[in-house]
């Protein structure tokens, strides 16, 4: 713990676990609950750093997989790190490479040690171990440095769960004792599939360690939405009430809803940059596809209650126009708007919580 | 001719025919000379208006054949006209169609009325002639609007050219009589292929009219380079002296050098927007490979000279490394470079001629 960090919780819902709070970093605070861009190679797909910042983003989220691998740390690192490096002043968290190990990469070998794969690039075979992911992330240099995590899959039985749990916790100690920078927040991931008790446990065993924040992981990877909520709806509570709470890979509207009442604060997920490019818009929770024949003739903004760029300066008719046209603009217009939407949305839910109006705004999400 | 549009010429060279002038429009001026980007389907590839405008454009062109075939200038017109369609409040022209028929289309039959082709789009049949182009291009409502030509191939022989040359008189002819709006400038095309006698002859011809501005098309259609210098040479120094006049389709640093020191004052290229989909930076007359293994590791930005966006915060390395991961921002940063680079280009360019400098200061591309 570093004067670096800190977590305050500013107003609590007084119907459900929502909170309101300020998370700091060196980089600058990240006012919860928030929505996390991706930026998985260094890059919040299709925007500058200037056209992120106009979206409303605070911190937004890197992955060390990906950037292991290309460029390859050592190149970020001549960059004076992740932040230089992109054009990034805000605050940065680097996933640890533990999912994407699980999730992309091929011919994979797990022991007590770490885990041993072959580079999706040019073959080579590749260790990551607790050790090596905290190095490369303290070589990054983002603000918030994640745990290195074995991920079971949704279709793991409980005692293959029950062992990659208990693996996650001695590999957690690994991770702490090899992590070496004051200004960087080391989160812990609480993991344990869908079986409750195995997360009640994964929370005791990580607050032993007084981390800056923890993460609920291992969720939205397969399993039925009711599965999540409950995941979510049992866990969250559990976690240290002074502490930023991040839940991995989440980032639709009722899911987030669902999980700020439960108590979460931060969210990433990579839907709005994805949906954009392929010509989709997020609006007030549902999806257009802006090449429906509909949009051809729609001279209004893709939603005028919107601040975003996009919204204040084209009309559908000429998003629609553009994404008929593989023009890539449309990707970076569609992305503006839906990064900005859900951060608006976030934001909005905020100021709920700091009226304690949450449970009545909301309500539609909540049910 | 309206009070809408005005030119002066403020400068000229000494020792070539190169001069400044400042070219005025519904929407704004044009400092001659100037390089201007291309927006063919209503959208300057990869770049916002916000972003265009920060190169320092000015006039941007966009494309009657492509516009008419997507979105179809109605829904243009339904926004408002173009410059609301895409948000670029900064003076448009659009070229007429004439050569995209020429170049791109299938099935094309010309006759005295005009030209007939399948559209690529629906494999409808469209028919294009000086009315009808002139008509979109009235409804489009950029500031410069292009006569319909005829183009022929430069392989063409001289009976060929002389012919289409003929036409594409009495086309302008067509072209005058169907133009209705005044807070739009027409411009002629000075055409006739390789052959110097005809070129002179269209000059003649033009001048029987006194219109806005004076166009020399059929260049850079595949004929060698020194040809191209040839025909720019002898035909830009008979063009009327005090109307803008603009090279059509060219925008290397060589040839807008020798074109200018032939008296020519606007240029237009896919180039820097092309080069840049390529992983090209366009840098001081060079192209750089962003893939190439030297910059992986060169922390030094594109052009420090260069006051763009991406050369003021980001690295040949980051750019690399987008490039290399085939992010889209790297097209977006790279076009945004490459337009500012040639604009930048002209921009000396005009201070030079203003300071009486000019074959001095650009004698490496005079040669
Ligand atoms: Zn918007
Ligand atoms: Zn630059």
């Amino acid at each position: 713990m570093t004067a670096n960090f800190s977590f305050q919780r500013l107003a609590k819902c007084s119907q459900t676990h929502a909170r309101v709070g300020i998370f700091s970093t060196p980089h600058g605070v990240v006012e919860t609950p928030r929505f996390m861009p991706v930026g998985t190679l260094a890059s919040v797909k299709t925007l500058t750093p200037s056209q992120l910042k106009d979206t409303g983003a605070q911190m937004i989220l890197s992955n060390t997989y990906h950037l292991h691998l290309q460029p390859g740390e050592d190149i970020v690192a001549g960059s004076g790190g992740l932040h230089k490096f992109m054009g990034w002043d805000g605050p940065i968290l680097t996933d640890s490479g533990g999912f994407q190990v699980f999730s992309l990469s091929k011919m994979r070998k797990v022991t007590e040690e770490g885990v041993t794969f072959r580079s999706p690039h040019d073959g080579k075979i590749i260790e990551l171990t607790p050790e090596r992911s905290i190095e490369i992330q303290n070589i990054l240099g983002a603000d918030v440095i994640m745990a290195f995590d074995e991920c079971p899959s949704h279709i793991s039985t409980y005692e293959e769960v029950e062992a990659a749990t208990a693996r996650t916790y001695r590999w957690l100690e690994r991770c702490i004792l090899s992590h070496k920078r004051l200004d960087q927040a080391l989160f812990g991931i609480v993991q344990g599939g869908i079986y409750l008790d195995l997360r009640s446990q994964a929370v005791v065993d990580l607050e032993k360690f007084d981390l800056h924040g923890y993460a609920i992981g291992g969720v939205s990877v397969g399993e039925e939405p009711d599965m999540i909520r409950k995941i979510v709806q049992d866990t969250a509570p559990l976690l240290p009430v002074n502490k930023p709470r991040y839940l991995m890979g989440v980032g639709t509207y009722k899911e987030m809803i669902m999980a700020i009442a439960s108590g979460m604060d931060i969210f990433d997920c990579v839907i709005p940059t994805r949906w954009a490019r392929h010509g989709t818009a997020m609006v007030k929770g549902e999806r257009w596809n802006l090449k429906n024949a509909q949009f051809r003739r729609d001279f209004s903004p893709i939603d005028a209650d919107c601040p975003c760029y996009t919204c204040q300066n084209f009309t559908r008719a000429y998003l629609s126009h553009l994404v008929r046209s593989q023009e890539i603009l449309a990707y970076t217009l569609l992305s503006i708007h839906n990064i900005t939407e859900l951060i608006q949305f976030t934001q909005k839910v905020r100021n709920s919580i700091l009226n304690d109006h949450f449970t009545k705004q909301f309500a539609q999400w909540l049910n």
